[in-house]
């Protein structure tokens, strides 16, 4: 496999986790995206929406961070990513889309270009924006882990789930932007359990092949 | 189950399309989004999101349309809302994420409530966000499914799935909200095919019990 990737993007960084978790063996490409390689060829040519992340498997293109960790958990089942409830599956679930729909769509690259470039909104209220979402989104996080008789170490039991995989990046992003986070603990306190697991740590951005 | 729903939400169409699709019993509680009751008791205080849908499966509370379309699909599986192999519940999961991860995250209300109230963006400056943010990423939608042997007379072979579920809703507001949909004829195409189907026209906005 190949996978498409930036160091910094934090849709990248969780399949980087997921592939890692499972042990898949894969060559990593960089997509320079602040260089705007993802709107060029050769990258521009095979990835319709011209985001990373993009996994090429055999002569098969995958797109969607969450659409592509569910393949990897349906055609690499172990060790699995998903609990073995349908109820526990939708709380992972849940969890995973509070941070991929709720806060990181708002907060990405391109969406923070448009509000300064095309909307011309200050570099204090794109900051401001941004943190809103982060603290608000993660707050709701929070009321959903903690005091919940499924919480474990990680978002969800003992072992790390897609919740965890979307989280990390989303704190990693949370942390560089200087957003408030001791409102919720227990968010940090997985997010630390996840930080002593080599599948997360060995991805994290600074430890990318494209890291500067 | 009980279904708590707003009539213009499209994350609470996707639940209600899905829901008809499977024929599966429920009754309609609705959630006045403009009047803030997703804010307060009793809504409140069950909703750790304070959004909307949130399905009730017995004493279970079920949140984010995605992963309640999930489960809904594991524990009622017929008819099938994703196709056989996992490579095209891939293709699927991916088209459905274009649209709730790439466009509705960004218009709902109230990311444009803060755009107007708390960044003081123009309203004319507000609907310019939200037209770019569709029809750029409907333009997406569409390269990946015009000419795609896969699709056929839905976004995935011939009977719904979980991405005619996610798309149908963002062209009710794209509608709503005059955005050009002439640049994307295959997903006007679907969106057509979709409208002669009973689960999607019965749970349409203007048909639900709260349509004002």
């Amino acid at each position: 496999m190949e996978l498409y990737s930036y160091f910094r993007s934090s849709a990248s960084y969780r399949v980087r986790i997921a592939l890692a978790l499972k042990g898949i063996a894969h060559d990593y490409v960089p997509v320079h995206l602040l260089k705007n390689e993802q709107l060029r060829p050769p990258f521009a040519d095979i990835a319709p929406a011209k985001l990373v992340p993009l996994l090429k498997d055999g002569d098969q293109l995958l797109t969607q961070s969450l659409a592509i960790i569910e393949y990897l958990e349906e055609t690499h089942p172990e060790p699995p990513l998903l609990p073995g409830s349908a109820l526990d599956r939708a709380r992972v679930r849940a969890l995973t889309l509070d941070v991929a729909c709720e806060i990181h769509p708002l907060n990405n690259l391109r969406v923070l270009r448009f509000l300064v470039h095309d909307l011309k909104v200050s570099e204090d209220d794109k900051n401001r924006w941004y943190r809103h979402w982060v603290e608000t989104g993660l707050e709701t996080v929070e009321r959903q882990l903690a005091g919940h008789p499924a919480t474990g170490r990680f978002c969800h039991g003992d072992t790390p789930t897609l919740a965890d995989i979307a989280l990390v990046p989303q704190i990693f992003n949370a942390q560089r932007l200087d957003c408030r986070l001791d409102h919720v603990p227990t968010v940090m306190r997985v997010f630390g359990e996840c930080m002593q697991h080599d599948a997360f740590t060995s991805t994290q951005p600074s430890a990318c092949p494209d890291a500067s």
